[in-house]
């Protein structure tokens, strides 16, 4: 199948937001989110994070090299189709593309749905601008046992190729919900019984010195601010804010090293709960 | 200053390791590192991480956005050179250059020296192939107030424009060396009375139950391996190895993240001492 296949060409509008959108689906490429999105997952929380896969196209080589896409596909029923090393190309948005891709079903969850289970630990995007910090966090939450991660106001679309690729897979393992109406997310959250809790270097309190106080002994949704702007007015609308301390001369830490200090914080407490 | 001068020609060969260790210079890029670099020090540990600022190159734009630079020039005597946008580009690594450079003094470093005011958190990266990663890693040791960082084996060039951006300004905080010989560099942490602690996926402690019994209230040296090989053969001529807690279903962190929460777990263990 070449690049001027009707099926390529249909994937290849996936690459953009306003065709994933049209379609109700997206693309996962490369070895390790292709094999996540054809695992079969048992979520502990009852929404299911997976993404129906449509199907997977595979250059010969990219079958050669991951022959368990092969078996995956034929034990699940997905359609598998072979593909030019062009087309591979031009579903990719890598330079070394992996010519591995499957095409899945966008999950249509928003916030109540995704926060129904209750889940303990939750981190709030607010309008991050880059895919790959996006993703990165994505990981780190997935790492933390966050139970859901929101997209909220103009945060960048986790569906973008770069933001699945950032995430390694785990994008397929738990719920997330997109949602631009800010006000309106944070207000699930609060529903949810989970303490609103903004990441912000200007913070009066910091980090550890609330773990130690056992301020992140309840269920938390971590909110974290885009890389220029921070939280901007929604700082005020939390019920606290919290700065990772710097100990040394760095200015900061970058969104994604700043949200793994942070959500290792609250994991360990919110499993050992109040002591 | 067209990019056909002498001086942006003798600048420019400093984009290459093999340039930058004839010359014993590096070139630090963009607003926050040059203006960083142009900083007054006066580090705690007695052993300079400033690398002497030999002259900054600068476009009409780039001293009409950042005029801070001229200031620091004139008071701390560095010469101050315009050049074209071209000239510029040609000096930078990335896709919008800033149009601010610095070209500073290699320092001439060892293990030994930046581990002889005893400092109690020291990182170790090794055989680390990701000049991005390598420059995070520095902010995040410098964030959580480590006295040096190590750059042992085969680890990237912290001097690498990429390193170097990605550090924000980190490089010019703390003392760095490099020392490709690597039992060299665990013998003198050894020596500089520091425990070796090494991060890895599939060591049999976690680092949570580490923190809390008090193994990480010491000075400590922590040892990061490669992307793909992790610690290797190394792993074994540590005092330990830990792994951070996976309480999703994420295979991994990525190093950065881990970093980060290895690094102030310790910070906050040496901090407070044994209790």
């Amino acid at each position: 199948m070449t690049e001027r296949s009707a099926r390529v060409s249909s994937a290849r509008k996936l690459t953009r937001r306003a065709g994933r959108e049209r379609a109700g689906m997206f693309l996962a490429e490369g070895a390790n989110a292709v094999l996540e999105a054809l695992a079969p997952h048992t979520p502990e929380s009852g929404v299911s994070p997976q993404s129906g896969v449509r199907e997977v196209l595979v250059t010969a080589e990219g079958l050669r090299r991951v022959p368990e896409v092969a078996e995956r596909c034929a034990a699940s029923g997905v359609p598998l189709w072979t593909v030019t090393e062009r087309a591979a190309a031009a579903l990719s948005e890598t330079v070394t593309p992996q010519g591995v891709i499957a095409v899945c079903e966008l999950p249509r969850t928003d916030p109540q749905a995704v926060l129904a289970p209750r889940p303990s630990l939750v981190v709030v995007l607010l309008d991050i601008a880059d895919p790959g910090n996006a993703g990165t966090v994505l990981r780190v939450a997935d790492a933390a046992g966050a139970g859901a991660v929101l997209f909220a106001g103009e945060t960048v679309d986790p569906y973008n190729g770069k933001a699945v690729r950032a995430s390694t897979g785990s994008l397929f393992h738990l719920p997330l919900a997109r949602e631009r109406d800010t006000d309106a997310v944070l207000a699930e959250c609060r529903r949810a019984g989970l303490l609103l809790v903004g990441a912000a270097g200007e913070a009066d309190s910091d980090l550890h010195t609330a773990e130690e106080e056992g301020r992140l002994d309840v269920p938390t949704a971590w909110v974290f601010g885009s890389e220029a702007h921070g939280l901007g007015e929604y700082g005020q609308r939390l019920d606290t804010t919290l700065r990772v301390p710097i100990y040394g001369r760095a200015e900061s830490l970058n969104l994604a090293t700043a949200a793994a200090v942070c959500l290792y914080a609250s994991a360990r407490r919110v499993r050992r709960g109040p002591e």
